[in-house]
């Protein structure tokens, strides 16, 4: 919820608009524009502090806008819900700022409020699990006019969790919302990543720059999940990072891509890429090679990026900016519709992708090409959908294309905590 | 975000719909109604956790509804504002969960987003000056195309905040929003309470069933900002509990609220009343005069709502039940549009009231009747504006009637925190 998300700078160029991100009609707008497309969902990434290992100083992003300033984004998905009906919302939270109980809280909130279109990746899930799965029973609110009985006082409990971290008697506070457990979506390939991802994620968000790379961490993602936790493997859909830039012929694109460089901000991709690798190229010259310095760590970084692109014969600094300022850490898809179209179904067969996270370079420009130009090609292939597969259904879905499916799928971990409609108590003793 | 707020068990009632609280369309709606209807605010209270001392459990207010399911009402906010241009939000956040540099982010980002007509009461709030008012320069945003310069880097700072119980270093992570402070909303008359709002509030929460009770306060509270904090003590706004039982005759009133006492629920009014007072009453028998029994602490409180009810005879549990049931602990003003009014004015003279916090018996159609009945005498007595005095404006700017009025007034403590224009950093020390 900040301007050039992936493309720091762009925010110069006089048709983009991502600098009206404090605006509400811009997200409301926005979430009309993707849901007439048919759009699964919109995801709002977040960050909860600014990019400052870059000249070890927060001043390039503050300069150059790259994701600074940056507001919350769990507050505009109401607005974008009130105005829409099928698609999906998606947003990061972190829980260094959030406490279990009331994150639960908001997250039941926003799922009612949405109905259960709003989607969340999160971390202490067991006790957010234990909130929102197993505190009420499905049937608990009876809203009997007859009797009085609004909610049925024995089909909500405390969950008295004592862990390590957090003591949290409960009970939820709110009552079950579509989704109960909204849908998902994990982000980032660490070891401890994927281990989390294999057992709690639906979807998964990856960048690089090579479908090889993601092919790999794809692999092993699934076959943790399958071994370790018995999940179906097909079952954790994965979302790779792209911004397409598109024209009605390839000259087009290429002089759209061409404009855009104009205004990409060196400084504040230099900036985005300190804070994702810890690495500030400020310490070295304008025209060092980066594959032969002393740092292992910038040597490896760096040569990780120059395997995927063998026309590129020095690695500087600029290099790197370069490479990153638009579309960020994932690839740039520069041509026709069907140039561009040919360029995803490569990444389906080469990296076992499931579907894409389209990142823009002009807001809303860019989605407004997908929309206008992809979209059209993707349809004519059989590869995109005509409608959701459940108008008006929860973001999960429209995600399973299931009907009914609200709740996460039975060989999901979440699904053992869920407290089911006629199940007495005593037969559901909650899961640790 | 509740069924019922004030009013528990009229759920039940045929024409009632607060049990819709999960809906979006639901606030949407109320929002459209009140905007159009030139309402200064909606405010949504909030509690976070069951009123669990009555019966020492948490089953009578599940059973009524009493509050039980709660949303957390920050959630909505963005939805009303997207569909409104000059309605002013109000909601209750609470310092228990949410940390002061997360909370000040979602502040910024709702004042963002509902273009200044958010407001909120809230604790830590030096914390909270220091990231919104000190951080950013006013004119620190640049967005210089030609110069690439987003954001001027010395016209945002740390604060540095290094308190006893807080430690943060800042520098706040929005841009500064339309009235970087939200308006400043407060409830409770304890001797701390009166004691903060007299420094922090802008505007004041009463309820009590007599005007005397009010002014009690009003007088104190008012000489307090006066004496000890230097601010003229007229600008401290008193918004009175009111819940209006309108009809066109007097005998439609009457009925309106028998019907409506039809469906109140004691037990969830004595759930309530646990909580606010944290007495509880089920340890008494139905015959029980109060005002004898052994505890002074019971005996005090009834005492206190004897005293302004002389037409009372006996004070049992069920004779507090029915006074509290409709319209929580404020009055019932029941009769035609002009007794309304008169009873209204009444509140003015003896209290010192500036103005009014409805409570509803049925949702909306409460708020329908204030709208369609009393509201047209209100102007023709003068005594209620046409339209708002800065439409489009900030919640703040229509507060006082001051265009331009955004941030807090020049007396109040916040504005000592306000980084402005043109003042270089080293001109403006962050207060302590």
């Amino acid at each position: 919820m900040c301007s050039g998300h992936q493309s720091p700078g762009l925010w110069r160029h006089p048709e983009d608009q991502s600098w009206r991100f404090n605006d509400i009609s811009h997200w409301v707008e926005l979430a009309k524009l993707l849901e007439d497309a048919k759009f699964h969902g919109i995801f709002v990434a977040d960050v909860l502090g600014g990019y400052d290992v870059y000249r070890d100083s927060l001043n390039p992003a503050k300069i150059s806008g790259a994701q600074w300033p940056v507001n919350e984004p769990l507050s505009v998905v109401s607005a974008m819900a009130a105005a829409t009906e099928s698609i999906g919302f998606g947003v990061t939270v972190s829980t260094t700022y959030e406490m279990p109980y009331h994150l639960a809280r908001r997250l039941s909130t926003i799922d009612h409020l949405s109905k259960g279109r709003y989607a969340q990746a999160e971390e202490y899930v067991k006790v957010i699990y234990k909130l929102l799965e197993s505190s009420w029973r499905d049937d608990a609110v009876k809203r009997d006019r007859e009797t009085g009985v609004y909610t049925a006082p024995d089909l909500v409990r405390e969950i008295n969790h004592k862990g390590k971290f957090f003591q949290v008697p409960g009970p939820h506070i709110c009552q079950p919302s579509p989704q109960r457990t909204p849908l998902l979506l994990q982000a980032g390939t660490s070891r401890a990543g994927k281990q989390f991802a294999a057992q709690h994620a639906e979807a998964v968000f990856l960048s690089a720059h090579a479908p090889a790379v993601c092919a790999k961490n794809i692999a092993e993602l699934r076959q943790i999940a399958k071994d370790e936790f018995g999940r179906n493997p097909v079952n954790i859909k994965t979302l790779a990072l792209v911004t397409p830039i598109l024209g009605k012929t390839e000259e087009e694109a290429q002089q759209k891509l061409a404009d855009y460089r104009q205004y990409a901000s060196h400084e504040g991709a230099l900036a985005l890429f300190g804070g994702w690798t810890g690495i500030d190229l400020s310490k070295y010259g304008d025209d060092e090679e980066l594959r032969h310095v002393e740092s292992n760590a910038v040597k490896s970084t760096v040569e990780g990026y120059a395997r995927f692109s063998p026309g590129t014969s020095k690695w500087t600094k600029h290099t790197i900016a370069e490479h990153v300022s638009i579309g960020g850490n994932g690839p740039i898809l520069v041509g026709t519709p069907s140039q561009v179209a040919d360029g995803l179904e490569t990444w389906v067969e080469e990296a076992d992708i499931d579907g894409f996270n389209f990142a823009y370079a002009l807001f809303p420009q860019s989605f407004k090409d997908i929309v206008e130009l992809l979209l059209p090609e993707l349809r004519r292939r059989g590869l995109f959908w005509d409608d959701y597969a459940v108008p008006g259904g929860t973001y999960r879905e429209n995600f399973y294309r299931i009907p009914g499916q609200t709740g996460p799928l039975n060989e999901h971990v979440a699904s053992k905590y869920r407290w089911r409609v006629g199940v007495p108590a005593e037969q559901h003793s909650i899961p640790e």
